[in-house]
This record gives structure tokens, sequence and C-alpha cells, in this order.
């Protein structure tokens, strides 16, 4: 922290701050110009409040100099931070890609979906059991019911799942059933949350705040880290601005300012980003073209009867479509996207030879 | 909801919208204009997702109708909320002053500071025993510890506290201590927290996100009362915009919006929403002459030692002067501020009548 | 300015950032610090961009200390800008009220409008003769024509008005009719414009831009004052934030925050900031208890039937009766509203005392 | 417009509102439901204000649909603008790339640079003789010798100038030398300006503005095309959000927002998107990716010592491998950066053989 004194700050000014860092076991540097006194206090500025020392006597300026976040920073790690989930590689070279419904909504539709993802060219499935809705009165989830679909899902195409954990109590359970943990854009500061997964030792996917920025995004992913839990990923979903012709704006220069500031993995939502289909090729080549590690998209074979967020959900087709046009953008810098079959899936096990192409039937078409 | 059809859309396209729409248990009023078709929805909205409507064939526009929040709109329930706390009033015709450092730092420094407050005028203590911060290494709060000066605090000056809680399996213990909870500006959006403090059944003040829309705002509100927790409170604490002066943007005009949308008491937080004393006083009596309901300050013997949010914190003795300007502005709009004293305090019980005047010695100046 | 150097910054980079400096004129202060050095930048800050030097070897910080604005700050003039207009003080322990249509939509109109505004207790009458239309289609004011029934409406009340103009090139014209300029939000940055106004010596109002920081706006207002136009006044009309209920968000803070950086009158705008008349009369008395110097505040005998912001406009007895309440609210933080009839409005003169009470008749419903 | 009546409201209201519309020549069809009625307003939504609608008597909603734009739409056109300028064509299949300072610094200076991005596959020459400065002390631009600088460079490389213009009263003269019109971001809702670039019928670079939408941003196209110019290009160049890392926040979705709702071609500007030389590339390539059709770039040879936004500046050679890295983008996405060379560069006309590689000496380092 640099403390910059007003021209005609008093010495006994610059003694009580001198004391008061010190007293909080700081050192302290006084620098004496000419025309002002800067003080350069070293050690540990997390233990001063910036704010304090504003409001002392003959202060001109505090200017933080150090990070606040050290774990989360390239400084403290210069090497690209690689997460390997079920055979999947995140933050290599190479593009991982996540798809899957905003929610699970039953067990066939789920393997279905998953099964037309994963020959799509998605390595990993995302789905929704713990929903964050807006509404206490619309559908929250199927919660450990859609756990376990999830599980199956697995099972039967070899791609590992990711899913939603809202509740900090029910971590413990997500995990028995989860390979990756999402904490959603509302809990990105739900601090209680963070260090309850932070401590769970899984891999982590940190959805940005709508608010937030990039700084205080690396903060909480500080907060996993300080329980030594080193796999986090953070993801880029959109922001809250002014444009109304998509849901949030999605923030395409935190792509590389995260990768300057920061050695953590970085996928991009266009799904959440745009709230619109028709946009969300387009986010997600340039996520791609900006240098995303990952994508995660919202698939579903059925859009308009979906229980949530059905406008901004890719039918398999065109999502299959996407994967192709993503590869060539990734392919003109110097990346591509994951090809190499780890998980077995075309080996003939699991449920992947199983008819799941008959047409859904019966389906419930709202919220129940 | 209506739904207005394209000039252009098809009868078969009608029909998809009609058969979609009652097979989810809604009525459906279709009227056929000369130009175009428009479609009355009767029901319950919350059931169909607007999202999934406008994505089907000739639709030009969905438009909700109903609002999204039921128990919290003045539609609902007319007559204003009044909630009573440990002999305090909130909602009434006067209103009521809750003040308090804005974390616990210690038992003495507590009661001293709760004392200051009530000779002031308060009628309520604030004070943090979780605090929420931006960075892991940070100052976490006194944790249960905290709880325990708070209610020793409210012993011994009659006032009933309100303490933030930030975890939902910490609900209980925070209720075995505190008379109202509060969920903070970060966690509005925390639908487990706030299932968990509906379900608590005690007072809740419910801050308002940074980014937070009133129709969110409220819609959290609904989550709370849903639980069948008719003693919600809305606190007003500022937004982010883009200036930089300020730590937040206080919406003052959230509270005539507020009064109109809903029944519910509006608290207005001017330390927050300034993040400057210096600005705080201004802010308080605006938020008086607009019509809030009370007011949540935060006041600290030494601000510049404080362990958190020093440059936001009144002095006791500003703080009295503002108490007594906010009167004069009470009384300009047909209010006052609440006088009676129907604690106690000064009836010579509990520590109120006990020396703690004495200076605070031998106290840290920064964060353990 | 103070550039903070990197710890391991080499010497011949220090050499170079003091060269650069002093090539453009700037006295330099290093000072060595036992870890660190700081370079202490004497003269006008503005001849050298922060962003040059920041892109320099061994930078790691650069912090401006000056204030960019000079003429507009409280340091350069520390005593209240008091500006007489036509017998009304603007600026001084009293506050003013402006008042009238969004636009001036016909004689008959302005001069009934205009005395009614007046009884209620206006000071000012404001009336829009060129107005900035989103659409091009949308009606764009009456253009001259408009200006003369402002002089008219002058001549009839004893009013000063004031109007906006928009184009460098009308200013000269404007002045003719006009006494006081405004310069609406959208041209807040509209340079050639502010240029314009400050050449012309005549009294501005400056709105702040929907997004523009209190800093933005004093240099804006820098721009007029350089000219040696020193009768600026600021008028705070909200920014725009994610709330809907509002058309903007009244920054009800940045009254006192003006207050404190400079010496500038500050106007309210209520009606602009709300967009609902249900919402100006909590906001308007809300920005007179945070220490506004005026109002101004758009009425109209038939808001239904307004050409422009007809729901943000208050009836004439509603106004008259804001006016009361406003009143009460000034005194109780030490001022009142102007009541000193220095226009001989009452004395009998001008059109006062001619019959404009008719109802209207024959007016066109919308926009021609 | 619809307009949706409250269920309670009486006939005296659906007909007072059926009487107001019709005066202002609009037709309307009253659609009588169960529930409720609705009022399709047929005829030019333009001339009434929703605005005005919304406070009459027993109206629930009023919802406009069509929408306000016109001629900028691409309903009105479908096929895409095509804009040729000097040879070089902007909005066809292949994507054009302009660059240059951010100011004219010099004449040496920019015919230099002009060379050097000319080399590097620019076709367009950008640079600023009249600059937008926030403050009234900085350099304000070279005027009409930038200019006359500008046109030397033009015929020194074939490049077609595109040049800022802030003044209505200077269209005629920056028109006497540029082959596009810029108007810059704080002016986007300058009608005066948009008026007198639309009269001009020179092709004109719009820029959104820090706040715009999409829709107020095409509502600003309109006003230029309302005056028969449609030589119209949009250009986004970031908006302000709560980021601090870069300068503004680059909209990547805007991009297939405006391909969707307009024909208008579509320009990226990452150089005051980010502010930030290091993130200028990886937001380019994006814009590439997600449809744009083309780009404007801030080059400088030496950009610490740049009059103005260094910082955002790439070196020549920088460019020069962007270029080469947005062309593989390009064709990733079937496109291509236009090759074509018919300004005769390179065919031993005009200054293009002239040595211009000596370095620049004796050039001041900041602003004169």
């Amino acid at each position: 922290m640099i403390v910059v004194m007003k021209t005609n700050a008093r010495k006994e000014h610059v003694s009580a701050i001198i004391k008061r860092v010190e007293s909080a076991g700081c050192k302290v540097h006084p620098i004496i110009g000419a025309e002002r006194t800067v003080i350069d206090v070293i050690g540990d500025g997390t233990v001063i409040d910036k704010r304090q020392i504003v409001r002392m006597k003959g202060v001109e300026h505090v200017m933080p100099i150090t990070k606040p976040y050290k774990a989360a920073s390239r400084e403290f790690k210069p090497q690209d931070t690689v997460i390997e989930v079920g055979g999947v590689t995140i933050g290599g070279k190479d593009l991982v890609v996540m798809a899957g419904p905003c929610s699970v909504e039953g067990r066939t539709q789920l393997i279905e979906l998953a099964h037309a993802c994963k020959e799509a060219g998605a390595h990993i499935l995302r789905g929704g059991a713990y929903k964050p809705r807006t509404s206490p009165y619309s559908f929250q989830g199927l919660g450990e019911e859609g756990l376990r679909y999830l599980a199956e899902a697995r099972e039967a195409t070899g791609m590992p799942i990711i899913t939603e954990v809202m509740d900090p109590g029910l971590v413990p359970l997500v995990c028995d059933y989860a390979d990756i943990l999402q904490v959603g854009t509302r809990n990105m500061q739900n601090y209680s949350l963070l260090n309850a997964v932070g401590r769970s030792q899984k891999p982590v996917l940190l959805k940005r705040s709508m608010i937030g920025t990039t700084k205080e995004w690396l903060m909480c992913a500080e907060y996993i880290l300080s329980h030594g839990n080193s796999q986090v990923m953070l993801c880029e979903r959109g922001i809250r601005a002014n444009e109304t012709e998509t849901r949030n704006t999605f923030d395409i220069s935190a792509i590389p300012v995260i990768k300057q500031l920061s050695h953590l993995p970085i996928i991009a939502d266009p799904s959440h980003a745009t709230g619109m289909w028709e946009y969300v090729g387009a986010t997600a080549k340039a996520a791609v073209a900006a240098g995303a590690d990952g994508l995660i998209i919202e698939v579903h074979q059925q859009p308009d009867r979906a229980w949530s967020d059905g406008s901004q959900s890719l039918k398999p087709e065109r999502f299959a479509r996407l994967v192709k046009e993503m590869r060539a953008v990734a392919q003109a810098v110097g990346r591509d996207i994951q090809t190499d079959d780890q998980s077995g899936y075309f080996n003939g096990t699991g449920l992947a030879n199983k008819p799941f192409n008959q047409p859904l039937k019966d389906r419930p078409v709202a919220n129940p």
C-alpha cells in the first residue's frame, strides 16, 4: 500500500500513520520528497484496511499495490492450471465442451440428450438438479432425483458431469454424484458456499456474478483456493448492462484479462450470456477466438418445451454444427477442440448401444 | 400473460399456443381482431415460462400481466405491514433508527457504543458477528462470540438486536441470539438462505442486491413470505453504478416505488450507500423526506480504528446530531422519529446505569 | 501525478520516466525508498497523459493527484457561486423552483401554464423549443416560434425563462430569447456546444449525462468556465441503472458530493429522474433534504395530452401542493423556498390580470 | 401499439382511448375478450406517445409492437447494405480494416504510419483532427491542418480516410477532406450533428454511445437515414460497465444482434473497447468470429509517445501480425479480409515508393 500525504501534511500526521501501520505488524518506509511524503507500507496489506487510512489526517490518497488475490494470480503461479476430470482435460491446449439441458427434467430426457451431446462432440454433461429460480413458485429442480439421473447419464455415456450446488449444507450430497461443482452467478459472493466447495476438494466452476469485476471474481476464487482446493475454473456468463436484446452482456475481453491476471482456466457460457439461441453461435465462436479454454452450452431436444431457459437452448443438430464451427475457429487460433476419446464411449460399453432415439412421448409440457 | 400474434400468423400457430397453454392447466381466451389475434392467458402465469412461448411460431410478443410476486404486493395486502420487535414498531407512522458498529469488535466496545446509540436516539442495535468480506484473509467476524456480546448489549440497553446471517446452516444459532435477521446484499438471491430465514419465522431485513431491480427484490421477499413468515422489511443500501466518489449509488426513488408496489416496510442504509461519513447525513435526511420507514446507520467510537467500514461510520456525537436533524425532516413530512421508550431503558434496569464512559484502552488497532 | 515504480525497476527505467516528464515541462521529484522508487511529478498534470506513462517500462502504477478540473473546484473558489437571473437568486440560502411544460406546445398553453406555475410558487419558467427526441419522426419542438412564446410568457409573468439549446450554431438565436441556456443530458460531452455556451456568457444549466460520473460532469462545467463564463449551474436528472420502475435512477448523494467538490449550484430534476408523476414528489422533497439549491419540475395542464413526457408531468394543483411540501422540508434543514416577489408579478402589470382560466379547447391531442 | 385494459376497466375508459387514438389519425381495433379488452392501434405509432396512453384510466399496460426504427431495420431492407468508398467495399463478404493513429500529430508521422498500416493490410486510414477530450486543457486536435495531412496521406497511399466531426457547423469543411465521417460515442445522440451528417450524403460511421442500447443506436442511424443518406455503418466500441481492467466492455453479442435487426454494416473498435493494447488482439479476433464486417484499430509508431490513447495503440509490426491472425479467423468463419488492391497503391504511384522508414526524430513527446 502506498500512502500519499498532502503537501501540507504535518510531521505528526506522518508519525500517526507510521504508528498505526506498524502496530498492525507491517513494515513502513516513509520516503520524504521535496514536495510531499509518500509512505510505502510493506507486508501483508490485507491486515490494514485502506478505508481506515484514508480517513486519517494529512492523507491525500491511498493506493493498494499488492493484488488482493494471491493464490489465484499468475504471479503466484505462472503456468496454466490444468484440471483432469474423468479423462477430460480442462485448461490445456485444446478446448473442452460442456453441454446439456438447463434443468434435468427426467431420466429418459437426460440420457437421450447426453448421448446426443456426446455424439455432437461434447466432453462433459451439464444439467441442473437444484435450480436458482427468481420465483419461489417456479420449478426448483428435481433435487437428488436429478443427481441420480445425472449419474446414470454419466454411466451411459462416460461423460463426467457438472451440476450446480446452492446450499453449503448440500455440498457433501452433491459431491457424492457430481464430478464438477458449479457455483452459480447469484452465489459468486456467497462466502459460506465458497468455503464449503473449497473444503470439498472437488473441481469447481465459479461463475462470475452479473455485477462482479474480474478482481472481485478472482477474490472469490481465492476463497476456494485458500482451502487448498486448486481445481478452480472460472466461467464468464455475461454481466448485466443496459442492452435488452440479449439477456446479459458477454464480456469478451474478460477472457484475455483473466488469462493475463490468473492461471485458472476460463470457460465461456454463451447461453446465459445471450439468452437467445440465435446469438449463441456467434458468441461461442467469439469466445473461442478470444482464447477461452472451454464452453458450457445449453442443449435441449425440444427447447420450446424446456422447463427452464428454453429460449437459449440449442437443438442437438444445431449444437453439433456449432461444435464443428468452433473447431474451425479454434484451429485458426492455433488450438483445437479435444477429440481424443478417453472415455471408452464408443467402445460398446455402457448404455451407448442402447436405443435412445425413440421420440419423446408423454412428456409434461410445462413446470409440474 | 398476453400473447400477441404476428399479423401473418396462421391458424395452426394460434392453435398450437392454445394447446400448449391449456396443457399446463391455464385458461385461454383468444381474442381475434381485424389485424391480429391476441391470446389472453388466464391462470397462474408462473407455470408457463414466457421464454418458452416467445420461441413458438407466429408469436410477435409475450407480455406478462400478473406481477410475479403475490404475497409481497400491495394488491395482495393493501394495508402497510407493521412489525413489532421488542417494543419497537417498524413500518408504522413513526420512523425507527437502527445503529451500531459494522463489526462487533469486543464486549466493551459494543456495550459502550450501544449505550451511546441509545442515548442518541437509536431504537435497535446493529452489529456484524459474521462478516462477508471480499478477501478470505480479512477479519471474518467474531462469530458466536460476537452474538453473545450483542445479547449482552441488548440486556444492558433494552435495545433489540439485528445481525447478519450468511449460512442457512447457521440460521438456528443466530436465531437464538438475534431479534432481527439480516440478509446481506450479496445474498439477496441466495435462495437457500431465503428459505432458511423464511422458515425461522423471525423478522428479516432483506437488503437489496447491488444490481437487483425492485421487482427482483420483491421476488426475494416473496421467497421468505412463501414460508408464512410475514415479518419482512426491505433495505435499500445503494446499487452499483458508475459514480466513484461514493461507494454505491443510493436509489432514493426506490422508497416511493416500494411503497407503491408493496406493503412491506422500507429501511434506508445511507452508510453502505455512500461509503463516506461526509455524505451519510444528507442521504439519511433525503431518505426520511422520501418516505422511508427507518434507517440503519453505522456508528463507531473511533471510526479510523474500526475493523471494517471505518470510512463510512459516524462518531456517536455526530450520529446524535443527525437523529435530531432527521427528526426535523420527519416532522416536516408529517411523521416523526419514534420517541416512546417502551424498553424500560431509562428505568434504571439493566446495565444502563453502569459506567461505560471510560476511554477505550488497549484495543487492537487493526484486524487480528 | 505519482508514478510508483516496480520493486525490480531498473535505474534506467526511472531515468527514462524523468526524461519524458521533464521534456513535457514538468518538475520531477524522484523519492527513492528502501523497497521502491516513487516519482512525484509536479506541474500541470494535464500535459502528460497518465496512459502514456503506464506503458513505460518498470512502472507499477500511476496515480493522478491533481483534480482534472480547476475553475469548477471548491479549492479554486471556496465560496458558493451565486447566480442572479432577472431578480431570482440561484445558489444562495434559499431554493429556486423552475417549472413548466416539457415542450412549448402553443402560445395560449404556455402563458396559461406560466401563470399557474408562478401562482404555485415557481420562480423560473422552463419549456422546450428544440427537443432532443429519440425518433426523427417525433415532434422536434416549435423552434423559434417556441422561443417567442417563452419570451411572451416572461413578459406576462415576469419569470425568467430557461430553454434547451442543442446546436452550437443556434446559441446566438437562443440567447436572444432565453435567460438561461440548458445543455441536455445527451449533450453533456458535446464539447462544441459547451464551447459555444461558454462563449455566450449567459447562465447555463448543465445536465449530467445518463452515464457520467461527477468528475466527468465537473470537467464539462470546466469547458464552459474556461471561456470566462462563471454562471454555471449543475443539474442532476437521474442516471441510467438497472431499475425499470423508474425512467432513470436519481443519484441523491450527488448533491452533497457536488457541494463538497465544487462551488457551483446544484439543481435537481425529479421529473426526468423518475419519469412517473407518482414518484416526483418524494424525490423532489428528498433533493431538498439533501441540500439541493433548486428544482426543475415538469408541469402540464393536461398531462395525458402533453406532446412529450406527459407521464412525468404534474398538474398545476399538485405542483402547488408540492411547493408547499418542499418548503416545509427546506425549513426543516434550515433553508427556505424563495418567496420574495422581485418581479412585480402581482403588481398588476403584464398579462397577469388577463383571464387565462378558460378551458383549453381545440387543442390537438397528439404530435402534429 | 397494443393497449391492454385492466380487467375492471369501464366501457368509457375504452371509449376514451379509442377517441384519443383516432383523433391522432390512427386506426383502432378493439378486441373484446371474455376477461379483458385489448386495443390494437394500427397506423404510425410514432404519432402517439406510449407514455401518454399509459396515464389514461383503465389501462394496464401499453406495448409498442412496431419497431421505432424503419429505414434501419432489416424488415425494411432485407439485403445487407454495401458501401463503396474509394475502391474499398464495406459490408460485403470480406472484411475491411481501418487503422491509424488516434490523433493526427504531424505530417511526417501520419504519412509514415499510413504506409505502415497499408503494408500491414489496412484498407482505410483513420486519424483524429478534431478530438473530443475530457479536459478543455488537453490537446484538442490539429483541426484543419490535421485534415490536410490526412488528405496528403490518402494521396500518398491511395487509402480513403475516415475522421471524426464533432460540430454540425464543421460538417461541410470535414466533407471537403474526408471520405467517411465519424460520429463519436459522446455524440451518438447529438441530433443536430446527426442531421448535419445525414444531409451531407457522405458515408458515416456511427459509434455506439457508452450507455446506448442497440435500439437507441439504430434510432440514431435512423436520423441519418431519414435524410436519404443510406451510407451508414455502425461501430461497436464498448459500453461502460463495472469492469475496471478494461476501459470499456466490448459487447460482442451486439454484432449478431445488429446483423439480425438491421442491414447496416457493423464495424468493431477493439482499441477503445479495451483501452489496453494487450487485449486488442483477442477482442479483434473475437469480433471477426462473431461476424463483424470490419475493424477500426489504433496504430502508432511509438505508442508511449502518442498524444492521446497511447496505451491502446498497437505498434505497426504487432498490427501486421494481428491482420494475419484475423485473416485466419475470418477464413474459419467462411469470410476473408479484403486483399484486392484496387487502389493502385503498389502500382508505383503516389508516395508509396518514397522512403518513409527513417526513424522519427525531433518529435515532441507530449501535448504541445
